[in-house]
Protein backbone atom coordinates (compact mmCIF):
# COMPACT_ATOMS: atom_id res chain seq x y z
CA UNK A 1 0.00 0.00 0.00
CA UNK A 2 1.58 3.18 -0.88
CA UNK A 3 1.34 6.08 1.48
CA UNK A 4 3.53 8.72 0.36
CA UNK A 5 3.90 9.53 -3.84
CA UNK A 6 7.05 11.67 -4.59
CA UNK A 7 7.52 13.60 -7.84
CA UNK A 8 10.42 14.76 -9.09
CA UNK A 9 10.25 18.52 -10.29
CA UNK A 10 12.14 19.83 -13.22
CA UNK A 11 10.59 17.83 -16.51
CA UNK A 12 8.49 15.94 -14.10
CA UNK A 13 5.95 18.74 -13.38
CA UNK A 14 6.57 21.61 -15.38
CA UNK A 15 8.81 22.78 -18.10
CA UNK A 16 12.68 22.98 -17.62
CA UNK A 17 14.59 21.47 -19.76
CA UNK A 18 13.52 23.60 -22.74
CA UNK A 19 14.66 26.77 -21.03
CA UNK A 20 18.13 25.51 -20.71
CA UNK A 21 18.54 23.92 -24.33
CA UNK A 22 17.59 27.73 -25.54
CA UNK A 23 20.22 29.52 -23.46
CA UNK A 24 22.79 26.58 -24.50
CA UNK A 25 21.25 27.61 -28.07
CA UNK A 26 22.52 31.33 -27.00
CA UNK A 27 26.09 30.08 -26.41
CA UNK A 28 26.91 28.21 -29.35
CA UNK A 29 25.52 31.43 -31.32
CA UNK A 30 28.13 33.54 -29.66
CA UNK A 31 30.60 31.48 -30.22
CA UNK A 32 29.33 30.59 -33.79
CA UNK A 33 32.31 32.57 -35.31
CA UNK A 34 35.17 29.88 -33.47
CA UNK A 35 33.21 26.95 -33.44
CA UNK A 36 30.42 24.89 -35.18
CA UNK A 37 27.33 24.14 -32.75
CA UNK A 38 27.94 20.87 -31.98
CA UNK A 39 32.06 21.88 -30.87
CA UNK A 40 30.19 23.75 -28.53
CA UNK A 41 27.77 21.95 -27.19
CA UNK A 42 29.70 19.36 -26.54
CA UNK A 43 32.05 21.25 -24.33
CA UNK A 44 29.71 22.75 -22.56
CA UNK A 45 28.41 19.49 -21.62
CA UNK A 46 32.00 18.36 -20.17
CA UNK A 47 32.43 21.55 -18.18
CA UNK A 48 29.07 20.75 -16.64
CA UNK A 49 30.29 17.30 -15.68
CA UNK A 50 33.89 18.47 -14.55
CA UNK A 51 32.20 20.98 -12.55
CA UNK A 52 29.35 18.80 -10.87
CA UNK A 53 31.44 18.06 -7.65
CA UNK A 54 32.43 21.64 -7.29
CA UNK A 55 28.97 23.31 -8.07
CA UNK A 56 26.38 20.73 -8.53
CA UNK A 57 22.94 21.13 -9.90
CA UNK A 58 20.72 24.18 -10.81
CA UNK A 59 20.86 27.30 -12.73
CA UNK A 60 24.07 28.63 -11.00
CA UNK A 61 25.70 25.95 -11.49
CA UNK A 62 25.13 26.17 -15.17
CA UNK A 63 25.67 29.30 -15.84
CA UNK A 64 29.36 29.54 -14.14
CA UNK A 65 29.63 26.52 -16.93
CA UNK A 66 27.93 28.34 -20.00
CA UNK A 67 30.43 31.10 -18.63
CA UNK A 68 34.08 28.85 -18.45
CA UNK A 69 33.18 27.26 -21.95
CA UNK A 70 33.08 30.86 -23.27
CA UNK A 71 36.01 31.75 -22.08
CA UNK A 72 37.63 28.29 -23.60
CA UNK A 73 35.87 28.83 -26.40
CA UNK A 74 36.50 32.02 -27.74
CA UNK A 75 40.00 32.00 -28.96
CA UNK A 76 40.81 34.62 -26.36
CA UNK A 77 38.31 37.66 -27.92
CA UNK A 78 36.17 36.76 -24.82
CA UNK A 79 34.12 40.05 -24.95
CA UNK A 80 32.15 41.72 -22.17
CA UNK A 81 28.89 41.76 -24.38
CA UNK A 82 29.74 37.74 -24.43
CA UNK A 83 29.53 37.08 -20.65
CA UNK A 84 26.69 40.03 -20.23
CA UNK A 85 24.61 38.16 -22.30
CA UNK A 86 25.47 35.01 -20.44
CA UNK A 87 24.43 37.04 -17.48
CA UNK A 88 21.00 38.52 -18.99
CA UNK A 89 19.64 34.79 -19.99
CA UNK A 90 20.25 33.57 -16.29
CA UNK A 91 18.11 36.57 -15.16
CA UNK A 92 15.76 35.77 -18.24
CA UNK A 93 15.31 32.32 -16.61
CA UNK A 94 15.24 33.17 -13.12
CA UNK A 95 11.93 35.28 -14.63
CA UNK A 96 10.54 32.94 -16.44
CA UNK A 97 6.92 31.69 -15.99
CA UNK A 98 6.54 28.01 -14.30
CA UNK A 99 4.74 26.15 -17.17
CA UNK A 100 2.93 22.70 -15.91
CA UNK A 101 3.20 20.05 -17.99
CA UNK A 102 -0.28 18.66 -20.11
CA UNK A 103 -2.25 16.55 -17.33
CA UNK A 104 -0.51 17.20 -14.13
CA UNK A 105 -3.04 19.13 -12.73
CA UNK A 106 -5.60 16.88 -12.87
CA UNK A 107 -3.04 13.82 -12.06
CA UNK A 108 -2.14 15.86 -8.68
CA UNK A 109 -6.03 16.29 -7.78
CA UNK A 110 -7.14 12.82 -8.61
CA UNK A 111 -4.41 11.56 -6.48
CA UNK A 112 -3.88 14.24 -3.64
CA UNK A 113 -7.14 12.98 -1.79
CA UNK A 114 -6.07 9.74 -1.51
CA UNK A 115 -2.23 9.85 -0.62
CA UNK A 116 0.24 12.57 0.79
CA UNK A 117 2.40 14.12 -2.27
CA UNK A 118 5.69 15.58 -1.86
CA UNK A 119 8.68 17.07 -4.09
CA UNK A 120 12.19 16.02 -4.23
CA UNK A 121 14.06 18.02 -6.23
CA UNK A 122 17.74 18.66 -7.08
CA UNK A 123 19.36 22.04 -7.83
CA UNK A 124 19.38 25.74 -6.35
CA UNK A 125 17.24 25.66 -3.56
CA UNK A 126 15.91 28.78 -3.91
CA UNK A 127 15.37 28.49 -7.75
CA UNK A 128 13.53 25.47 -6.86
CA UNK A 129 11.47 27.32 -4.13
CA UNK A 130 10.55 30.06 -6.86
CA UNK A 131 9.29 27.47 -9.38
CA UNK A 132 6.95 25.59 -6.76
CA UNK A 133 5.62 29.05 -5.52
CA UNK A 134 4.74 29.69 -9.29
CA UNK A 135 3.93 26.67 -10.46
CA UNK A 136 0.40 27.23 -8.39
CA UNK A 137 1.04 23.57 -6.56
CA UNK A 138 2.56 24.39 -3.36
CA UNK A 139 -0.39 23.75 -1.31
CA UNK A 140 -1.20 20.25 -2.88
CA UNK A 141 2.34 19.00 -1.22
CA UNK A 142 3.07 18.24 2.69
CA UNK A 143 6.61 18.19 2.15
CA UNK A 144 9.32 19.82 -0.56
CA UNK A 145 12.72 18.62 -0.40
CA UNK A 146 15.67 19.83 -2.08
CA UNK A 147 18.41 17.55 -1.60
CA UNK A 148 22.29 18.02 -3.45
CA UNK A 149 22.32 14.54 -5.04
CA UNK A 150 19.61 11.79 -5.50
CA UNK A 151 21.54 8.60 -4.24
CA UNK A 152 19.76 5.65 -2.37
CA UNK A 153 21.07 7.19 0.61
CA UNK A 154 19.89 10.24 -0.04
CA UNK A 155 16.33 8.96 -0.62
CA UNK A 156 16.51 6.37 2.53
CA UNK A 157 17.45 9.45 4.66
CA UNK A 158 14.07 10.99 3.73
CA UNK A 159 11.99 7.57 3.99
CA UNK A 160 13.61 8.05 7.71
CA UNK A 161 12.96 11.52 7.97
CA UNK A 162 9.29 11.07 7.12
CA UNK A 163 8.55 7.61 9.17
CA UNK A 164 7.87 6.03 5.92
CA UNK A 165 8.96 2.08 5.19
CA UNK A 166 10.27 1.70 1.17
CA UNK A 167 6.79 -0.51 0.94
CA UNK A 168 4.95 2.82 1.68
CA UNK A 169 6.56 5.35 -0.82
CA UNK A 170 6.43 5.78 -4.72
CA UNK A 171 8.70 8.00 -6.79
CA UNK A 172 7.83 9.49 -10.37
CA UNK A 173 10.38 11.22 -12.59
CA UNK A 174 11.76 11.57 -15.91
CA UNK A 175 15.35 10.05 -15.09
CA UNK A 176 16.49 7.29 -14.36
CA UNK A 177 19.52 7.99 -12.68
CA UNK A 178 17.92 10.30 -10.77
CA UNK A 179 14.09 9.55 -9.75
CA UNK A 180 13.83 5.51 -10.92
CA UNK A 181 16.89 2.90 -9.99
CA UNK A 182 17.77 4.85 -6.70
CA UNK A 183 14.43 3.73 -5.27
CA UNK A 184 14.34 0.50 -7.48
CA UNK A 185 17.29 -0.02 -5.15
CA UNK A 186 15.62 0.66 -2.13
CA UNK A 187 13.03 -1.63 -2.73
CA UNK A 188 10.62 1.02 -3.07
CA UNK A 189 8.40 1.68 -6.13
CA UNK A 190 9.58 3.83 -9.34
CA UNK A 191 7.99 4.94 -11.71
CA UNK A 192 9.54 6.70 -15.09
CA UNK A 193 7.76 9.18 -17.62
CA UNK A 194 10.04 10.07 -19.84
CA UNK A 195 10.18 13.49 -21.28
CA UNK A 196 11.59 14.61 -24.43
CA UNK A 197 13.83 16.55 -23.63
CA UNK A 198 15.73 15.00 -20.73
CA UNK A 199 19.62 16.13 -20.31
CA UNK A 200 22.32 14.36 -21.22
CA UNK A 201 23.60 13.30 -17.41
CA UNK A 202 19.99 12.13 -16.44
CA UNK A 203 19.69 9.41 -19.67
CA UNK A 204 23.77 8.54 -19.43
CA UNK A 205 22.66 5.42 -17.95
CA UNK A 206 21.22 1.90 -19.66
CA UNK A 207 17.73 1.34 -19.45
CA UNK A 208 16.84 -1.80 -17.20
CA UNK A 209 15.23 -4.73 -19.13
CA UNK A 210 13.61 -6.29 -16.17
CA UNK A 211 9.97 -5.35 -14.62
CA UNK A 212 11.44 -3.46 -11.72
CA UNK A 213 9.93 -0.06 -12.01
CA UNK A 214 6.75 0.93 -14.23
CA UNK A 215 7.01 3.45 -16.95
CA UNK A 216 4.37 5.07 -17.90
CA UNK A 217 3.78 7.38 -21.46
CA UNK A 218 2.29 10.02 -19.29
CA UNK A 219 1.32 11.34 -16.20
CA UNK A 220 -2.48 10.91 -16.61
CA UNK A 221 -1.74 7.25 -16.76
CA UNK A 222 -0.65 7.46 -12.58
CA UNK A 223 -4.21 6.82 -11.47
CA UNK A 224 -4.89 4.15 -12.62
CA UNK A 225 -1.40 2.50 -12.31
CA UNK A 226 -2.29 3.40 -8.62
CA UNK A 227 -5.02 1.86 -8.45
CA UNK A 228 -3.98 -1.61 -10.31
CA UNK A 229 -1.09 -1.99 -7.78
CA UNK A 230 -3.78 -0.84 -4.67
CA UNK A 231 -5.79 -4.31 -6.07
CA UNK A 232 -2.71 -6.47 -6.53
CA UNK A 233 -2.11 -6.11 -2.84
CA UNK A 234 -5.72 -6.46 -1.77
CA UNK A 235 -5.35 -9.89 -3.62
CA UNK A 236 -2.10 -10.76 -2.51
CA UNK B 1 13.81 25.01 29.14
CA UNK B 2 15.85 24.83 26.34
CA UNK B 3 15.66 21.53 24.29
CA UNK B 4 17.07 22.39 21.13
CA UNK B 5 20.02 24.68 20.25
CA UNK B 6 20.57 25.98 16.53
CA UNK B 7 23.57 27.02 15.63
CA UNK B 8 24.70 29.50 12.41
CA UNK B 9 27.33 27.43 10.60
CA UNK B 10 29.28 30.65 8.45
CA UNK B 11 31.48 32.53 10.81
CA UNK B 12 29.47 30.67 13.69
CA UNK B 13 31.25 27.07 13.78
CA UNK B 14 33.62 27.77 10.97
CA UNK B 15 35.66 30.49 9.11
CA UNK B 16 33.95 31.80 5.95
CA UNK B 17 34.20 35.54 5.31
CA UNK B 18 37.22 35.77 5.37
CA UNK B 19 37.56 33.46 1.90
CA UNK B 20 34.88 35.89 0.38
CA UNK B 21 37.39 38.88 1.48
CA UNK B 22 40.29 37.05 0.09
CA UNK B 23 38.19 36.49 -3.37
CA UNK B 24 36.90 40.48 -3.54
CA UNK B 25 40.76 41.77 -2.92
CA UNK B 26 40.94 40.06 -6.01
CA UNK B 27 38.63 41.37 -7.94
CA UNK B 28 40.50 44.56 -7.00
CA UNK B 29 43.30 43.76 -8.15
CA UNK B 30 41.89 42.35 -11.36
CA UNK B 31 40.01 46.04 -11.72
CA UNK B 32 42.78 48.36 -10.28
CA UNK B 33 44.11 49.44 -14.25
CA UNK B 34 40.15 51.30 -13.83
CA UNK B 35 38.92 51.90 -10.45
CA UNK B 36 39.84 52.12 -6.93
CA UNK B 37 39.13 49.18 -4.49
CA UNK B 38 36.45 51.52 -2.64
CA UNK B 39 34.45 51.56 -5.70
CA UNK B 40 35.37 48.07 -6.89
CA UNK B 41 33.99 46.84 -3.31
CA UNK B 42 31.03 49.02 -2.95
CA UNK B 43 29.83 48.10 -7.04
CA UNK B 44 30.07 44.60 -5.68
CA UNK B 45 28.22 45.03 -2.70
CA UNK B 46 25.81 46.60 -5.17
CA UNK B 47 25.52 43.86 -7.40
CA UNK B 48 25.28 41.62 -4.57
CA UNK B 49 22.39 43.10 -3.47
CA UNK B 50 21.04 43.61 -6.62
CA UNK B 51 21.15 39.94 -7.45
CA UNK B 52 19.72 38.35 -4.19
CA UNK B 53 16.45 37.76 -5.01
CA UNK B 54 17.55 36.66 -8.06
CA UNK B 55 20.70 34.02 -7.00
CA UNK B 56 19.99 34.13 -3.17
CA UNK B 57 22.91 33.15 -1.20
CA UNK B 58 26.00 31.17 -1.14
CA UNK B 59 29.21 30.74 -3.35
CA UNK B 60 27.57 30.42 -6.89
CA UNK B 61 25.73 33.60 -6.69
CA UNK B 62 29.16 35.61 -5.20
CA UNK B 63 30.88 34.33 -8.13
CA UNK B 64 28.51 35.68 -10.53
CA UNK B 65 27.98 38.79 -9.02
CA UNK B 66 31.74 39.07 -8.91
CA UNK B 67 31.91 38.30 -12.94
CA UNK B 68 28.93 40.84 -13.64
CA UNK B 69 30.61 43.34 -11.45
CA UNK B 70 34.17 42.60 -13.70
CA UNK B 71 31.96 43.42 -16.97
CA UNK B 72 30.08 46.36 -15.58
CA UNK B 73 34.14 48.29 -14.09
CA UNK B 74 36.29 46.89 -17.13
CA UNK B 75 35.57 49.59 -19.20
CA UNK B 76 35.03 47.10 -22.26
CA UNK B 77 38.17 45.73 -21.67
CA UNK B 78 36.79 42.61 -19.79
CA UNK B 79 39.80 40.01 -20.87
CA UNK B 80 39.77 35.98 -20.44
CA UNK B 81 42.05 35.87 -18.08
CA UNK B 82 40.36 38.30 -15.65
CA UNK B 83 37.23 36.07 -15.94
CA UNK B 84 38.64 32.47 -15.77
CA UNK B 85 41.02 33.97 -12.52
CA UNK B 86 37.23 34.66 -11.03
CA UNK B 87 36.40 31.01 -11.67
CA UNK B 88 39.71 30.15 -10.36
CA UNK B 89 38.78 31.91 -7.47
CA UNK B 90 35.27 29.87 -7.26
CA UNK B 91 36.99 26.69 -7.58
CA UNK B 92 39.61 28.03 -4.78
CA UNK B 93 36.88 28.64 -2.49
CA UNK B 94 35.24 25.35 -2.60
CA UNK B 95 38.48 23.31 -2.15
CA UNK B 96 39.46 25.45 0.85
CA UNK B 97 39.53 23.73 4.40
CA UNK B 98 36.89 24.67 6.74
CA UNK B 99 38.69 25.60 9.96
CA UNK B 100 36.61 25.63 12.85
CA UNK B 101 36.52 28.80 15.10
CA UNK B 102 38.22 28.93 18.51
CA UNK B 103 36.54 26.72 20.91
CA UNK B 104 34.01 25.66 18.53
CA UNK B 105 35.01 22.22 19.00
CA UNK B 106 34.94 22.40 22.70
CA UNK B 107 31.50 24.35 23.46
CA UNK B 108 29.97 21.79 21.41
CA UNK B 109 31.14 18.50 23.15
CA UNK B 110 29.90 20.32 26.80
CA UNK B 111 26.77 21.07 25.10
CA UNK B 112 26.00 17.59 23.36
CA UNK B 113 24.90 15.69 26.01
CA UNK B 114 22.38 17.80 27.24
CA UNK B 115 20.89 19.25 24.50
CA UNK B 116 19.84 18.61 20.77
CA UNK B 117 22.00 20.59 18.28
CA UNK B 118 21.30 21.46 14.60
CA UNK B 119 22.91 23.86 12.47
CA UNK B 120 20.60 26.50 10.53
CA UNK B 121 22.29 28.02 7.68
CA UNK B 122 21.92 29.69 4.40
CA UNK B 123 23.71 29.44 0.96
CA UNK B 124 24.58 26.61 -1.63
CA UNK B 125 23.19 23.48 -0.38
CA UNK B 126 26.05 21.72 -1.74
CA UNK B 127 28.54 24.35 -0.68
CA UNK B 128 27.30 23.69 2.84
CA UNK B 129 26.88 19.82 3.22
CA UNK B 130 30.81 19.97 1.91
CA UNK B 131 31.56 22.32 4.47
CA UNK B 132 29.61 20.32 7.09
CA UNK B 133 31.27 17.18 5.77
CA UNK B 134 34.73 18.53 5.96
CA UNK B 135 34.18 20.12 9.68
CA UNK B 136 33.96 16.76 11.17
CA UNK B 137 31.37 17.67 13.06
CA UNK B 138 28.87 16.22 10.86
CA UNK B 139 27.69 13.55 14.11
CA UNK B 140 27.52 16.51 16.41
CA UNK B 141 24.39 17.70 14.54
CA UNK B 142 20.72 16.17 14.95
CA UNK B 143 19.62 18.17 12.14
CA UNK B 144 21.68 20.29 9.24
CA UNK B 145 18.75 22.99 7.53
CA UNK B 146 20.00 24.64 4.67
CA UNK B 147 17.67 27.73 3.83
CA UNK B 148 16.99 30.10 1.53
CA UNK B 149 16.27 33.11 3.80
CA UNK B 150 16.07 33.32 7.35
CA UNK B 151 12.96 35.34 7.95
CA UNK B 152 10.40 34.46 11.22
CA UNK B 153 8.47 32.38 8.63
CA UNK B 154 11.13 30.06 8.11
CA UNK B 155 12.10 29.63 11.86
CA UNK B 156 8.51 28.85 12.83
CA UNK B 157 8.41 26.33 10.08
CA UNK B 158 11.51 24.70 10.91
CA UNK B 159 10.20 24.78 14.81
CA UNK B 160 6.82 22.95 13.68
CA UNK B 161 8.84 20.11 11.73
CA UNK B 162 10.66 19.17 14.76
CA UNK B 163 7.81 19.32 16.94
CA UNK B 164 9.71 22.64 18.90
CA UNK B 165 7.50 25.67 20.90
CA UNK B 166 9.80 29.06 20.81
CA UNK B 167 10.47 28.63 24.64
CA UNK B 168 12.43 25.45 23.95
CA UNK B 169 14.82 26.51 21.37
CA UNK B 170 17.56 28.68 21.37
CA UNK B 171 19.36 30.11 17.74
CA UNK B 172 23.36 31.02 18.03
CA UNK B 173 24.58 32.87 15.46
CA UNK B 174 26.48 36.02 14.15
CA UNK B 175 24.34 37.80 11.97
CA UNK B 176 21.69 40.15 14.10
CA UNK B 177 19.51 40.47 11.05
CA UNK B 178 19.93 36.73 10.01
CA UNK B 179 20.44 34.58 13.42
CA UNK B 180 19.04 36.90 16.13
CA UNK B 181 16.13 39.31 15.31
CA UNK B 182 13.73 36.86 13.32
CA UNK B 183 14.00 34.29 16.19
CA UNK B 184 13.76 36.92 18.93
CA UNK B 185 10.30 37.68 16.98
CA UNK B 186 9.34 34.36 17.48
CA UNK B 187 9.70 34.44 20.93
CA UNK B 188 12.43 31.99 21.55
CA UNK B 189 15.98 32.82 22.71
CA UNK B 190 18.52 34.28 20.39
CA UNK B 191 22.72 34.53 21.34
CA UNK B 192 24.79 36.88 18.90
CA UNK B 193 27.98 36.03 19.29
CA UNK B 194 29.90 38.64 16.92
CA UNK B 195 32.53 37.55 14.46
CA UNK B 196 35.17 40.41 13.46
CA UNK B 197 34.73 40.14 9.91
CA UNK B 198 30.83 40.05 8.71
CA UNK B 199 29.35 40.49 5.83
CA UNK B 200 27.75 44.09 5.45
CA UNK B 201 24.47 42.47 4.05
CA UNK B 202 24.23 41.14 7.34
CA UNK B 203 25.69 44.09 9.63
CA UNK B 204 23.24 46.61 7.89
CA UNK B 205 20.52 46.29 10.63
CA UNK B 206 20.33 48.27 14.12
CA UNK B 207 21.84 46.38 17.00
CA UNK B 208 18.62 46.41 19.67
CA UNK B 209 19.08 48.44 22.82
CA UNK B 210 17.19 46.38 24.87
CA UNK B 211 17.73 42.72 26.32
CA UNK B 212 16.24 40.59 24.08
CA UNK B 213 18.80 38.58 23.26
CA UNK B 214 22.08 37.80 24.60
CA UNK B 215 25.56 39.15 23.34
CA UNK B 216 28.14 36.84 24.30
CA UNK B 217 32.19 37.55 23.19
CA UNK B 218 32.62 34.20 22.66
CA UNK B 219 31.80 30.41 21.93
CA UNK B 220 33.20 29.50 25.08
CA UNK B 221 30.98 31.25 27.12
CA UNK B 222 27.76 29.70 25.68
CA UNK B 223 27.62 26.60 28.62
CA UNK B 224 27.68 29.38 31.31
CA UNK B 225 24.99 30.98 29.58
CA UNK B 226 22.89 28.36 29.61
CA UNK B 227 23.58 27.38 33.04
CA UNK B 228 22.13 30.44 34.01
CA UNK B 229 19.35 30.92 32.22
CA UNK B 230 18.31 27.01 33.48
CA UNK B 231 19.01 28.25 37.04
CA UNK B 232 16.33 31.25 36.35
CA UNK B 233 13.61 28.83 34.53
CA UNK B 234 13.84 26.39 38.14
CA UNK B 235 13.81 29.06 40.49
CA UNK B 236 10.89 31.17 38.61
Amino acid sequence: MIEMIAFDADDTLWHNERDYHRAAQRLQDLLAPYHPAETVEQALFETEMRNLAAYGYGLKAFTLSMIETAVALSNGQLSSNMVQALLDGAKEMVATDVELLPGVADALQALSPHYKLMVITKGDLLDQERKLARSGLADTFAHFEVVSNKTPEVYAAILQKHDLTPQHFMMIGNSLRSDVLPVVELGATAVYIPHDLTWAHETHVEPHADDSYHTLAHINDLPDLLRKLEKETHSS
